[in-house]
């Protein structure tokens, strides 16, 4: 998917039903988000979930839908060391690719100089490390670049982009918190003109004006919508949950709802297994 | 709550959001209910989640919402001897009550009879193992009375109630699936017949249009909201998502999305702790 | 393996840490065995531990050794349902095999009969569901034969055995506690007189002193060890923290234990990572 | 206990097991160490394992025995947000206390300067953090002292001890490599001339020879056995393993393991319930 000729469209899950309900509408990879998954523990999504937590959740999606999934796991979740673990474990749970972003872990101390970025040759022995820890060659490494978030500029997120395929990066994600596309445009123009075959992934959480085509036409191969299951999820539950309170039944909210049959249908009760004796073939194993 | 004078209003959650919304909303108590538990995972809800699973759902909510917390534990998981490791482990999680249904474990071949409620003292023995296990003398066992769903009639629910109650049931659950709550009336009528003072809970998932206090003047303590959380979000999520592929943006449907502002306040963000040098202090941690 | 000319080895273990030591010490598969981990756990082997927390402890395995591993996985924790969810989360975790063994599950009530088998198409019909669960080609289902344990004799051993091979078993293991491997014998002679070209393995607890190639010469193709690591560790366990309790010191004992360094190395810290900047090649991620 | 007039012995576990035959063996606490659990699971001792994984294990233990227990927690596993999410689940856990120690997290990279100790003030806002975090008054932190172990001194040791405690450290724990325990001595010496009555734990690894008594009477109140029970557990199931495979039976060295009437009666085989019909009382649950 990665190496084929169009953009694609990933959705953002927390857990096994919305990635499934990602694969239903179409979308055609997962991206296990940090945001969403510490979301779903109201934990904030400032590292503090543990990489079990983490690979849980993406597990969970492994087994509930047949997309590929990609896996947000912020700074790596510590050292070289932590990375070649997290990379084998990853691999472990049938996790198609993880997403690395160059921050230092962990946040340090203002008093240490109030930067954020990681070092670009210690991020680059992250992603050098992580393709070396893996042993399916398709397993993907994603290095995600914050340089324009950082404020450290579209040269450092250009040059950091090459030492990090360098290092081994077989796709690098622009991270931009412009209300436009207009960084995007500029990243995918320079980045081409490196020559460099390798594709890019944005998240346009804040400049959602543009298409995933416009978007695609820049040079973009994979565009991630990456909070929006659990933006709904919270703001539907809230207006339902206050309104079940406030008419003291479910009655007015019941149009709000799945119905019991359509739920049913989505986590396979259909596919139940009827308890029988065995009668003779393999195929007599039939859903009741 | 349950030796108080009026009824109250529990909300199934599936997660720790969910559960946090829920306190939000004003419910005093949290269900966590097997139904949106096992459809989060995108597992049909047939007895394949394990006992760990579950638990850790309910860990998560209790980490989440201050509020009491029922878990739904299906038949027990297993044997007298799993109910009494069962109560244990959710008693060390911090969970208030677990409800336990007089159903057979597990579903049993239909060529052995087709009958699928558990034997009225094999049951009992189950609700006099969990008494015996907790160590906390706060934890609740709720017995769950499938007797009206499973066409066994009103007579066999009462003396199953006054059974359970027996071996030492803190409070009963009846289960109707009638569209009125017209055998939850007559459940409560005959029970207070009884002089037994045992709280009574029910779900009304098909009786939505009689309201909680309705029920609380029957004679009903608790009332449990038991899968709306997770059907509104598999609806407004499903509608979201189809929306985004089919407008190829996200910009259509902001509005039906919480802010990220929003979600920040909701998990904690503002309650992140900057990490300073200690300067004296216990209450110099501040967030930042 | 199971398909080649002559007999092999397994060895029992409970945790990454005995799976390594069984394949540092020559065995060529291990087993992840039910009382093993649940002694681990200090919990009874009675069918409490959770499928969650077994295949926990079988992944720690996979992770830590590069041998096939057997599960051992009970009567499969539940009806055909959960034998199907368990075979695809042990394949999913990297497990080689599970081994099913014909008990009913959960322990029936001692007043329903006191009987202990499965009914024969019952137990076949979880062999047939878990084979057709797989999706690797090469995932082994063995079907562990009670009926000697259970007193129903060789006859019924051999004619579910034939069933149990006509659901789809890869494999049977066939269980005796006899002081000697006489049944053991008169199965394996028996069952080649079927035609039956299917591998059997053994548990030879009992019968310790029939020799792995006097079981080989007899028939069997697996020779289980199953719960020795885990016996050793009690005994040694006990007696040194005996010791040390006494003597107020770990001096006495020093040469009962592995030393430090010899711990390091098996447990990989020579192969702990260096964290210094990348330098432009993939293969300068270098031990320290 | 640590407010005691005498001094009292810790023994390292690394699961249930190992716990209880801690607590069977007299010891008065539980360490559930770093070292240990890493080399359960086979996986080096450099803040690979996951909080999750450490937690996980720890609960085992608590479980498994009465006594109280002390988690090592190295140093925090993350900035001060992780540090109060750590205490909040070892405390939901049952866990008694935590012990961090000062090193940096993660290991910096060398080319930083090579320092491993984290500055004392930042160190210190750890400490703040997780007593501010602990809901129960008797849940107790430990600050381990690292400063003899990185060649920093017994001055840097003692000013940090000071700084610690005054930022609310409930004891310290005084790390020593010698092979004699004069450190220690030298430690508990100049720490009671402070005039601070905090309790002292030290790890007599490397200076075995001093018994628990002779360091009680230096003043150290907890000693620590840390890793003995792993090490034992290597060094016996490797050399039984090596047998078993060297003599193709396991007959030579049935005299070594403990007998499977031993742990079934350890695991609790013997106080497995009956799944008997309830007759009427609840001391009617009785082991069979």
């Amino acid at each position: 998917m990665l190496s084929g000729p169009s953009h694609f469209r990933i959705m953002g899950a927390h857990d096994g039903l919305t990635a499934k309900l990602a694969e239903n509408a179409g979308f055609e990879a997962i991206w296990a988000g940090g945001l969403g998954i510490s979301s779903s523990y109201l934990v904030p999504d400032a590292g503090l979930l543990t990489m079990t937590e983490f690979v849980n959740a993406a597990a969970q999606m492994r087994a509930a839908c047949t997309l590929p999934i990609i896996a947000d796991v912020d700074a790596g979740f510590g050292d070289v060391n932590v990375v070649r673990r997290m990379v084998r474990l990853y691999e472990a749970a049938g996790i198609d690719a993880v997403c690395i972003e160059d921050k230092q872990y962990p946040k340090r101390n203002s008093f240490r100089g109030g930067q954020h970025l990681e070092e670009p040759r210690a991020f680059a022995q992250k992603i050098a490390t992580a393709k070396a820890a893996q042993c399916d060659t398709d397993f993907v490494v994603v290095a995600r670049l914050e340089s324009l978030i950082a404020g450290a500029g579209m040269d450092d997120a250009l040059s950091r982009a090459e030492l990090y395929h360098d290092a081994g990066a077989d796709a690098v994600l622009i991270h931009s918190r412009l209300s436009d596309a207009g960084e995007i445009r500029e990243f995918c123009r320079r980045w081409q003109a490196t020559g460099r075959n390798v594709p890019v992934l944005c998240v346009p959480t804040t400049y959602a004006g543009t298409t995933a085509t416009e978007l695609g036409d820049m040079g973009i191969r994979g565009i991630i919508y990456a909070n929006h299951a659990i933006r709904v999820s919270v703001k539907a539950v809230t207006e339902v949950l206050a309104s079940i309170a406030k008419h003291d039944s479910t009655a007015p909210i019941e149009y709000s709802l799945a119905s019991l049959s359509d739920l049913f249908g989505l986590i396979g009760m259909n596919d139940v297994l009827n308890d029988v004796p065995w009668e003779g073939a393999a195929d007599s194993v039939e859903a009741r």
